[in-house]
């Protein structure tokens, strides 16, 4: 085959606010029904405040048909078409185009100031939804299930096997955990247990930050003041740290010593920090001067985090910039799967085909094949004979590549 | 000279933890009678539920007398010449030695479930008993005052006021800060101008990090009950981050662009984080794709987060290692302050003098030069002239530095 079978690791699926009450357990339509005004008011707020309204009406402008692939399912094909891929992985929506699950369900997931029986319900009406929508086009689409586990380790339990028999392929787990235990707590074994049994990664994606702390009463919700200066330039920078952490938990809590099979995913948290965090791992996991002191933490780990890491977690590295390209032996190919972002302004859409030549041009053919499909192919199991005639009508061809890098678009 | 002028920028004092009773205002001190037996109590349990008592037991056996520099004039003046160093930067000391100030006031400065009235009582305690400490040996001691800036914007100005009457040459501040607004807030700024305007730099020092998190209710000081596994690996994975927050909320805040001679020292943190920390502060305050969804998040500042860092930020490098020292360049030859971390036992002492060479050897003198002592001295305004004869008796020949790297013990 003379193109490359490219699966992005990052896309997002969400229908408008309002058409998730036909998804809605019907008990929590009348919730719903109050919330809706809320939710669409505070969102109009936050756009004003944070001065984007204008720029966010502007992307939209002249793409109504393009971002409506956010639900429509032909729109969808449409884009991904045009943007070379075959296949990809979909998380719920949320923020830029205003179709996040209700009742704060969606890749956020907040872990304060939430009633968590309306979060479970939020998510299962988005995974009712997002059942239906793989449907439509089952081989190229990998579509993750809301598990606000966080609430129920026994309710997440009976939703994967639901997900799983849904025809559903993963799950996102909320990135924060407030004032509940973090995912080095022995209380979520039956849950990656389940996960590992049933092939269902589990996914984290970078957004949610202590937005509390840099915005202040901005960002509990009240009456929109001005936030202290620096608040969103704070957010940029530490916004990847908090998509890490979960995993830092798993690796020292020993969740992959216990469950070998179970697989993660750390999505748009660009994959730059890897090399200096596999390289902290290592350093703290050594017996050294510095860890005596702190006693025994390692004799649980019949191998290095490093070890782990290299073994159960993947990095959905979306619109991956080719600085990390060509880092990729220390991030690691095999962990690479690289991802577009669709439809989020920030995403490489729709420059994708350009993006990704000059992210990998002139680099070995099979890593360039490894990080733009073969690594997420083998991750969730997909079936590649299936995708080969779609990658043979709208892959990249693996020509392109051949050339040296040019500036980005 | 043929020696090093050396200047460690991370040293800890303080008095055993009954001592502190007699600088402590007269009132808090039936307070004290209550408290001190319950933190001695803790500081055991700790140490028993992490089984390091008998490491920590092993660590002092025979070393009485060198460790009680923590508190003795003479003591410590001996230890320092064993180790080549002139002269020192003082904190105040915690957890190994179990001679932290009172009501948790010391390094870590708690910032939840804390009594601020107290918290500041212990902070006096500790500095009156630093300014007559560094009054003791006044050229080789530049000795740090307390201040829980969090619970009172005025006391900490006159508090900062009355440690640099009273010889003190910088202030340590909580790396944390629970509830209340962190370091981008705009209250802050009569602080931050009052220590620009007394030369005094703002210390954080690492050790503190979200411990509930890792260990649950041991943390929390309940009934000793053994913390989720890895809760220990965990803490010394992320330790660094907790130190580096205030910064980054500083950097964004623009409190550089407001207080243009204010200096902020980050210690103990290793610098391994910085190259690719400055790197990301550089990529998110360029104008790019991803921060135009974001608003304006900058026209605040004059300058890139990367210029303030250079000309304001100093990093206390504790036992620099060779593969940093390396890095010099990219982590900002001019930012590095070299230390030992005496008494620590993660220190270098009783090995300072191997460690230094190891790190430093066969680099241009003029460069290790200032990282073991040039740097410091002109960050804190130290009489270079009177340290001069210290260097000339004890400090490291330079001589030393020329030979290859060799295995460190």
């Amino acid at each position: 085959m003379n193109r490359h079978l490219v699966i992005s690791s990052d896309g997002h699926a969400g229908l408008p606010p309002e058409r998730y009450r036909d998804y809605l357990d019907p008990k929590f339509r009348e919730a719903f029904d109050l919330a809706l005004p809320i939710q669409l008011e505070r969102t109009a707020q936050m756009e004003k405040l944070f001065l984007v309204d204008e720029i966010n009406a502007g992307w939209r402008q002249g793409r109504e048909r393009a971002l409506s692939g956010a639900w429509d399912s032909d729109a969808r094909n449409e884009v991904i078409d045009s943007d070379g891929v075959a296949a990809e992985v979909l998380f719920p929506d949320g923020i830029t185009e205003r179709n996040a699950p209700p009742f704060g369900a969606g890749f956020s997931m907040p872990s304060e100031e939430v009633v968590p029986e309306l979060q479970w319900a939020g998510s299962r009406a988005h995974n009712r939804w997002m059942a239906e929508f793989v449907q439509m086009a089952p081989e190229r689409r990998v579509g993750l299930a809301c598990v606000p586990v966080l609430w129920d380790i026994s309710e997440a339990v009976r939703e994967v096997h639901w997900a799983r028999e849904n025809g559903l392929r993963g799950v996102i787990l909320p990135a924060m955990w407030g004032a509940q235990p973090p995912y080095h707590h022995p209380r979520y074994d039956p849950f990656w247990a389940a996960c590992a049994e049933l092939k269902m990664p589990v996914h984290f994606h970078s957004g949610l930050a202590p937005t509390q702390d840099y915005f202040g009463a901005a960002a509990a919700g009240e009456a929109p003041t001005a936030p202290p200066p620096g608040a969103m330039g704070i957010y940029v920078t530490e916004v990847v740290w908090y998509v890490v952490r979960p995993l830092t938990f798993m690796l020292w809590g020993g969740v992959f010593e216990r469950h070998p099979t179970l697989g993660v995913a750390i999505t748009e948290g660009t994959t730059i920090w890897v090399p200096e965090y596999l390289h902290l791992l290592e350093q703290r996991y050594a017996e050294t001067h510095y860890s005596q002191k702190l006693g025994d933490y390692r004799s649980h780990l019949s191998m290095s985090p490093v070890d782990y890491f290299r073994r159960n977690v993947r990095l959905g590295a979306s619109c991956m910039p080719r600085r990390e390209a060509e880092l990729r032996a220390e991030i690691g190919l095999s962990n690479i799967m690289w991802g577009t972002d669709y439809p989020h302004p920030e995403g490489s859409w729709p420059h994708t085909r350009e993006q990704m030549i000059n992210a990998f041009c002139g680099l070995p053919e099979a890593e360039v094949a490894a990080m733009l499909g073969g690594n997420a192919a083998a991750f969730y199991g997909l079936d590649v004979e299936k995708l080969a005639p779609i990658a043979a009508r709208i892959g990249p061809e693996k020509s392109a590549f051949q050339r040296g890098a040019q500036g980005a678009p």
